[in-house]
């Protein structure tokens, strides 16, 4: 094995925090460090695990982190500089304007689903289109239900031939720290015009897949939940389908007598398992609802959008930085190291001492 | 150290099996085992971590087993048989028919706070009043409000004498994984009569106390909120008072700079520290609430109802089982073996190969 690949982390977020956490358990990746704009418990924990935190304007934040008794590294662009590709998770929108700062640098960028398609040319899903990402600069990793729909579609189409899809996405509100967003009390056509850009999003990785997609937004916050239908090519049997999506490591059959009713059953799957921080990066899909009748396929899908994308993002480093042609062996070893499709309980070890930070905290 | 305490956990829904992972980290217990009445998600974990699983009706449930690949160790009868202690985790009012059992086999055991005071004539809280406990046969831990009641009076009480204490409680309506309760969209006063019972429940643990409270029921899985008023002898600084909060681990009072502005970050906090479940089972106090004018102190604090009561059934076993008599040695040794007032990450494991079952999962 050569030298390790550093990653540097621009936004932690909820998509940023989890990609890092991630990039840390590869043994081919070293985290170069994260970009914050201010110390907050996201940076504490950060600290506490030992990552090297960076001030997006350290001139701002300095008195801010000595305040909170955590150490600034420096500024974003030093983190850049250190890095051989770094990961934007900035919020939607940002990422374009980062992305001059990335040229200007010479550092090649993956770009999140809430950025434009045209911006990168090249959308990524690792089953889907992988060795499309090898050796580019700029790639995007498709946004959680886009990469959810990839990953089925192109079981489903490499099995069968996908003559037609039609999806409807019901989507969460928020998600459970988000307490600016909304509905709260309804259910929102979103958006109201036909398609939705889901699909469209799936023909950026799969552009010969005829698909149309109606997107609603719902009053919860846990999962996404996906209607769909598909026609195939021939007649497949319910085993054949069954034995076609049990191919896939991403994609998890919950089975019937598992007792699992709903979104809160399936988050709390992940919290009794001791996935870390409770996560489902598997698409759910509810075995019982698999059915197959003449040429046509429907089920229902459950859709963690906090973390489905995260072993897309690593397997995007991958191919990007031609560490791995194959895709299979790359989605291997990103599966391992996540515990994607391992049902086994995580093991519950005490605090990481790993941490160089030690804040003063009341106890 | 003589032998393990051998411990039974009779019920194993959202306090359960939180219970049965904490008894399996006591160095002086031993987990007997867990009942359930069938094969489910639940039972899969907990088979994965390796606990025995009997069943509540062994014929009935004998085949759903035999047909989830998951081994029964035999009815519950059998395991309360093995164990010095039962911990009844049962749905409320099932606890009372339970006893019976217990009284029948001479068996010790603790109940939780949806049973009656009158039913064990012992209601129980660490820091409030474990001598009690020592040597009895059958005690209850007060349920998850009234405990954070009580682990905040006792502080509050301890250091300046209360007069009197006036609460107001906003509880969530269900847990995350509990679809079936609400209210999805209304305020509950609940119950309309006042005082609710949280006042006279801690009252049961702390008799001198002068307490009122009222209760409502919103829209929300996460975490209750506190609204706290006390009346003290004497006029204490803010200071004096948050060093009276200080000198208890299972008062944590959130720093203002952490940027937690709601229970969804505080959860959020439990996630990416990586606590088991990411459960938060100390109260969470939010520092920049706390106030002192004259007699008068206010605070918000959080309370998480799957968790905070944990580490009370832990030392509630050591109480009455004899096995320590000083409540702030058991306290330790619990708070230690959890991560209680520790806000360092959990280390990040793979998962367990400790357990026995091996159940075909599709992948």
């Amino acid at each position: 094995m050569a030298d390790k690949v550093k990653v540097a982390l621009n936004g932690y977020g909820t998509i940023g925090k989890r990609v890092a956490d991630a990039v840390a358990l590869q043994d081919d990746m070293a985290l170069v460090g994260i970009a914050k704009t201010k110390p907050d418990y996201e940076a504490f924990v950060a600290a506490g695990k030992g990552y090297d935190i960076y001030a997006v304007d350290p001139v701002k934040a300095e008195s801010k982190f000595k305040a909170a008794g955590i150490p600034m590294a420096g500024s974003s662009k030093d983190m850049i500089k250190k890095a051989d590709i770094v990961v934007d998770a900035a919020p939607s929108g940002i990422g374009a304007e980062n992305k001059k700062i990335y040229d200007k640098m010479g550092k090649p960028a993956i770009f999140q689903g809430g950025e434009k398609h045209e911006m990168t040319g090249t959308s990524f899903n690792a089953a889907a289109n992988y060795d499309e990402a090898i050796g580019k600069d700029f790639v995007r990793v498709v946004s959680c239900n886009t990469s959810a729909l990839c990953r089925l579609v192109y079981a489903i189409d490499t099995a069968f031939g996908i003559k037609n899809a039609l999806v409807t996405l019901v989507r969460r509100g928020g998600d459970p720290d988000d307490i600016k967003r909304g509905p709260i009390n309804a259910i929102v056509p979103d958006p109201i015009t036909l398609p939705s850009h889901h699909g469209p999003d799936v023909q950026t990785v799969l552009p010969h897949i005829r698909i149309s997609t109606a997107a609603l937004k719902v009053p919860t916050t846990l999962m996404h939940t996906h209607s769909v239908h598909f026609s195939v090519d021939g007649t497949p049997t319910r085993d054949q389908v069954l034995n076609a999506l049990k191919k896939w490591r991403r994609l998890w059959l919950i089975p019937g007598w598992f007792n699992i009713k709903s979104t809160g059953d399936i988050m709390e799957m992940g919290r009794v398992l001791g996935r870390p921080k409770g996560d489902m990066m598997e698409n759910c899909i509810y075995e019982d609802s698999v059915s197959a009748d003449g040429d046509s396929i429907e089920l229902f899908q459950a859709v963690h959008q906090e973390s489905d994308v995260i072993p897309e993002n690593i397997d995007c480093i991958r191919a990007m930085m031609g560490m791995e042609k194959d895709k299979k062996k790359s989605m291997d070893r990103t599966d391992r190291s996540l515990g994607i499709g391992d049902f086994k309980p995580w093991k519950v070890a005490p605090p990481s001492k790993a941490g160089k930070v030690s804040v003063e905290l009341p106890m």
